[in-house]
């Protein structure tokens, strides 16, 4: 790529710790399909973060895998999973889910964060055997379009869910982002203690692959290697996942991660902000959501990598700019001066922008 | 049932004809799971009637069966079935399609009846493979809130398939009412040329049980009977849907029982609207979706049975109302006396009543 | 048909008692999908017949169906299900379980029926979570080959199934003609009672469609119907097959019919054992497997249909003969003195015959 | 782990020059989900390798990955599966396969090999819609036993599939341990023209992880990165796999590293041979199955890890015994040393040994 990416979060390798582990542990003989003395190194450390000694914790190596293999390991053949319409479960999974045999009930949401009257209402519209059975609740945070939960909105949704009986699951692909956003409220701990499942992402926040699968609800604890197994997510090889959360939560270079990729974006939006432009939803974590004029697009488009999310009008469209642990600086602060500088400069002609939105 | 009903198209058992023509044949032996002579001699008479020598035609039990038969047979892994937001398989079949691993892409739409442009706005937001592919579009014939298509309707939405190579489907379970409706401008054989598959339904039209799939696409024909068997269908005595099936399209006996359904409807719409009452949906079928005052409802379902559909406001609510082939005149007649006696009735407190729409 | 069949047990319509039920009740205003009056009469019968009145009761239209939604409603994913190697759902099923997403573990038996060693030896084989986890047996009674269970063979396999917490299902597709053999030495009760779920065919003793699943085991009851419905098994009409058992089981209709069967059946093979001919199994019930010569074969297929089997030499194959509720005994005494006679014949040259068992 | 490990071929993590590469690659910004210039360079090379510059080819996690998205992509719902009884999908992937709604026609083989007779008794067994349709050809090379096909062999099935329309495909978890054994006669070119898809196995000979999917036939290969992201395969860095397979095969590492492993493993059954002991099947590649004493077995385990497969007698048991491209020779030596030492030794008492065959 000839361009500076600001396109997604996942560009670069891993952090450098991740690969010296690699190294180090290399040549070491351990068991396999994740029985292995780096998985439960990682397993006691996450255990420790999350407050929970008994909560079951399980590596794969991506997110889509996790989702389905959680989402299909709750559900009975016809029990559903509630989600907003933006859920990557709902969106940008392929059909995932719906492959293991489960319907999405999917409710448009204003920013991609679900509310107890979301859930309400599906559970309203479902009242007997000729309907699905609505059984779990899906969330992600942060969220596809960069939203966060607060602490408050998330009690709320585990207390209904508690009462309804449903259970709550929660897609963490970013979860890195959220929890070190300047708008969040909630530590790890207490997170977990609110949600049946989560997945903390690795993907998404410095390693090479992988995401931790935690289980705190013990209704939805057995046999669960089993569906990773035929679900093809037992790595021969699961070292390689568990050094790496190993390394990312021993000194919390998790959290260092996560909060340099967010303050990269609220410097850039800060900056956004400064020239009077809008956004889609409100910045909160490394993922923003811009409403720039198409002339300043089309121009930092031959410098920069990013997506056009959706077209506003004729003049001006909603851009992607999404930053991660290994943005750089400079090249922020480079393209803030552009961002600037584009705005200033007289186009001749009206632009069209492509849509490229992922 | 102390009430009459006019809950649905399937309270009664079957015309006697059918029953005649039962107990004529039963003890001839015939070949197992639907290689008999009547469902030959039926399928031969479909053919002719829908003008197509060469569609296959296979006899099923229900018309979800048929549902998630056809479009489990039609669809690859990842590819999907745009549907309307209220379609049969969207709503009231707890996941048939999506048990057979298949996404619903749903269209919001006004009367239950797709268009050109909804279709277009699924491929819209459907374009790599990260989300699933949307190859077949699913339409109900009349439509599950009493809606039919024009041919000028029908013909749009087949050119439109054919040239972006989606497969057309037409849910069929009350054809019988959509053909025989007053508003309808369309044969059946014109209505066969425009869709790859269809089913004729038999359940709400006087049969016991039992719908015809159709196949005209020769693509889709193929191997057909090894899903049937697969997933339940092939009954070893077939004959019994098939000589249902010869019983109904001999004499056009079908066509009869769909006309009767339709007056019956028509007779309690057209008084209905003699009272200057609305209508939910413009009344086309045997299924009715008047708006009618609480009061009025309240009285009525002591004396008939019937759906309320939908909350209007704090004095009225939708009703449904379904007439069949074997709606008996008298008992419509005194239907509508007593709609209108009842709303001439004053009760003295406000009436809240239960929905219980299927 | 010009020749007279012996080759199943589904050749004829039903008995005209269920004819005669039909037509009598055939305008009654009934509830759908199952909730009639009909099928709730037909349920508390075969409570009291089965002597329990907690069981649940509910009516399908085929026994691939029955298999495939009392198996799949019964697995978790990662589980399996033991079974014959003859087992229907082995072979003649097209794949409709595994197509429900689950592994069937088969077993080499000598005579269609599973022993405890059997099991056990699938119980040995599985492990770990490498391996699909066996958790419901399934037996037929009688079996795919006509054998049936005693008590002590089936309270056996009970016991064991218990020890094991593995469920226990029978398939009853042909259990009208296993429990009026005159080598059985079970009672309906008695049976009912060893088994967690079981299903009382229809089809092959005297209904027009038909089965009746029965569930003795709590834990596998709850929201059966939301399987049924998923499956496409939910009949809008369910009082049609309900009104059937009613009339089979009333006046004990269901075993004079399997007794008819069974006596047939016996005419025919104390005739062949007369002639001296062997049989593949031990003739049990109304499907007999004798072996005789392929000279004899050849002239009886001019006269009656009936299946080849198997071959086994050049001069002999294994022939399956089925007698019904239908078979008419003047035809049996004729079919008697057929093979008597054309075993006396004397045919020119070798001849082959062709295997067609199904 | 204390003692030395021959229980498998994925004990130790990656050769040292994948680490390198992926450190040198670590911070190049790179597209997603495969589309990174790496994985095109390696698809290159492979490409070359193969002689096929028009094969597809994606890169997946694993091996049981691999599997089930490469056979439910080719496989319509109906169809299936031929396997030896001891294939890998039909043991040890937990019902995977099935998972994803296909049976597998399992072969009884003498060593792990299937052959055109074994083909053939499956398609015999199936004839018509009442059972599965087999389509897909699956074997192993080397197989889940250590044995290997010849040209001669391969070529034979590879033309019985073609004649009978079936797919070939080939699990190549082991293949660069096949292809350099002393007994292989096959170059890789030759070995792809023959098969329609195949695998080539990366994490047993020498990657950290990965599998690189060859597909041959131009029918199979339309709209693989649907069932990809589908089953949660396609991984948003695929560059984590693509610069380990371009490694592996740029300076054919690949070979190198399966040639040490067999030389490994002959040096220890040539050692064995030597002492007169047997083998459950003919040491071909690293995979060795030896029949020793208990007693030798006994003492073995206090120093080494390895499997025992199988009892045969009271006396000896069959070992399973695999080396990689990690193996020391020095323990290799020291090993053989102590079979011969403990062979020697007289043990007090008769010995039993606990079989844990993975």
């Amino acid at each position: 790529m000839t361009t500076y990416s600001f396109k997604n979060d996942y560009s670069e390798g891993a952090h450098e710790s991740i690969l010296s582990a690699l190294l180090k542990t290399n040549l070491n003989q351990e068991d396999g399909y994740g029985k292995d003395s780096l998985s439960n190194e990682a397993i006691k450390i996450i255990q420790q973060k999350i407050g929970n000694k008994n909560a079951d914790i399980h590596f794969v190596s991506g997110g889509t895998q996790a989702n389905l293999i959680v989402i299909s390991s709750i559900l009975k053949p016809f029990e559903s999973v509630i989600a907003p319409l933006t859920a990557h479960i709902a969106v940008h999974e392929t059909g995932a889910i719906e492959a293991t045999g489960h319907k999405i009930n999917t409710v448009n949401t204003k920013d991609g964060k679900l509310t107890v009257e979301d859930i309400q209402s599906v559970l309203d519209a479902h009242t007997d055997e000729h309907m699905v059975k609505p059984k779990l609740v899906f969330i992600s945070n942060s969220t596809e379009i960069g939203s966060i939960y607060t602490k408050k909105e998330l009690t709320k949704i585990a207390d209904f869910c508690k009462k309804k009986k449903l259970f709550l699951y929660m897609d963490g692909a970013r979860l890195g982002l959220a929890l070190t956003s300047a708008k969040n409220d909630m530590s790890l701990t207490e997170l977990s203690n609110l949600v049946d499942v989560f997945y903390i992402g690795g993907t998404k926040n410095g390693a090479l692959l992988g995401e931790a699968i935690v289980i705190n609800n013990n209704e939805l604890k057995e046999n669960f290697r089993f569906h990773l197994k035929q679900k093809g997510a037992l790595l021969a090889k699961g070292r390689v996942i568990g050094i790496q959360f190993l390394t990312l939560f021993k000194n919390d270079l998790y959290w260092e991660l996560g909060k340099h990729a967010n303050a990269m974006a609220s410097k850039i939006s800060d900056a956004i902000i400064g020239l009077n432009y809008n956004f889609l939803t409100d910045p909160s974590s490394n993922q923003i959501f811009p409403i720039l004029p198409n002339k300043v697009l089309v121009q930092l488009s031959e410098k920069y990598g990013f997506y056009v999310w959706k077209k506003i009008d004729d003049q001006s469209s909603v851009a992607r700019i999404v930053t991660s642990w290994a943005t750089k600086e400079v090249l922020v602060n480079e393209f803030i001066e552009d961002i600037k500088k584009f705005s200033e400069n007289d186009l001749n002609k009206n632009v069209e922008i492509l849509i490229n939105n992922k």
